[in-house]
């Protein structure tokens, strides 16, 4: 298929808006090796697409076969409408429509797992896909979205999670109801907190846990900061007010980490 | 001044471009803050501009008159104007035209500094900006460029470095300079790589020193990595294949400070 104005195409392209990808249900992912596991781990496929010039690729090959085989409606296209879907020059080859996959927070299962990063209305996409990417790093267990958050199915957040989406549970709940649920489990909470009374080195992190993150301008919120056990501070020196969010939230991770593994001193 | 048709609201405009900054050697910087400390820290200011209807608050007379002092063009703007120069809705109320400042390598003095940040081909203008912030953060001395990087005075960098731009000396060396300086200073060089055979908490980390970085796609190439005294690996888990390049320097460099204070252990 060569015409933007093809239906198809245009529903993919269309998935570039928050509100089809609300209403659909699906979202975008570019790449083939990612594209490719994520079919092999049985996320619902719809659509694959590639470019007809990798047509005869091994890889390429075996997964259009996996994708007819789950079903999916396979397209060939040219490099001129995977520009458009994916709005870059240079485009992935392979692109993909999967459904969207999250869960409520009544359904996380706390029992063996490590940590649970909680993001309190996220803005940023990038530092979001980031975040996820960085649990995944660090072997957490999830990532629980409150409040009205920044869509984690969003194409540069899909992107900067470097395919950790597929892999990643994502949990959503408002903050009520995550307050309420933190309540009934007892879940151990630590919130960082430019106002910590804690350095961050000093807790004895014990898992599982939820390390829960304040938003980009303005930190935890007081009822939120009021519902954790801990409230630890990651030091600053020079100018600088703050970290960014995803950079401050990989610090404390490998922090936690550490105190899953034991000080390698 | 109303149109965008205006000389100097084109030239700063024009700074969108990395040819313009180049040729111009100058920069813009957003925020009423973030502009009035650069001024009283003696950045060379070029244009201040305001928007009228923050023209009553105290702090941005102040700062008109620190401009005027400083011999800059001041002009006040409509929001329209502001949006186009920042490319962007909801505009910061005051903008400002800089001077870029960098330095050679050769006139980095290393006595009594902390930790160098040496990034290589660093491609993605938000991770240099966030990684400058850190540095920022942890009491670093400076950033060096290496070889073919994004320009740090491009707006989303500038951006992301929330005012550490005018806090963190930035050096600027070819891959040869930057290797010939290594040997001829004799600066412990500790670089990150997957194939590190130390796990990096282990090393005890000794300033002044420099973290080498490689870029977001390939890591470092194998001749930097050989000019590094000590490989050290962030270890993975899960399936992602390695970390954003900024949340790897913060893991790093919050690292490394904690070396230059003691465990808190």
């Amino acid at each position: 298929m060569t015409s933007l104005a093809n239906p198809v195409v245009k529903d993919i392209r269309a998935l570039q808006l928050k509100k089809e990808r609300a209403r659909t249900g699906l979202f975008l992912a570019e790449g083939l090796k990612l594209v490719a596991d994520a079919i092999q781990e049985g996320w619902p496929l719809k659509v694959l697409a590639f470019a007809a010039k990798v047509r005869q690729q091994p890889m390429v090959q075996r997964t259009v076969e996996a994708a007819l085989a789950a079903g999916a409606l396979v397209i060939e296209v040219n490099e001129a409408v995977l520009e458009k879907i994916s709005r870059r020059d240079n485009p992935q080859m392979v692109v993909a429509v999967f459904e969207q996959r999250t869960l409520p927070l009544d359904a996380v299962d706390l029992a063996g797992t490590t940590v649970w990063v909680a993001l309190e209305t996220v803005k940023d996409p990038g530092n979001l896909g980031t975040i996820i990417r960085t649990v995944d790093s660090v072997g957490g267990a999830g990532v629980i979205l409150v409040g009205d958050t920044t869509d984690p199915f969003a194409l540069e957040a899909v992107r900067a999670t470097m395919g950790s989406i597929f892999h990643v549970p994502l949990a959503v709940a408002d903050k009520a109801g995550f307050l309420a649920w933190t309540r009934r489990t007892g879940v151990s909470v630590v919130g960082t907190h430019l106002k910590g009374a804690v350095d961050y080195r000093c807790p004895a992190y014990a898992e599982p846990m939820v390390l829960l993150m304040g938003n980009e301008q303005s930190g935890l919120p007081d009822d939120l900061a009021a519902a954790c056990a801990t409230l630890v501070k990651i030091p600053m020196a020079g100018r600088a007010d703050s970290l960014n969010l995803a950079v401050a939230t990989g610090v404390m991770l490998y922090e936690i980490r550490r105190s899953r593994l034991g000080s390698a001193r």
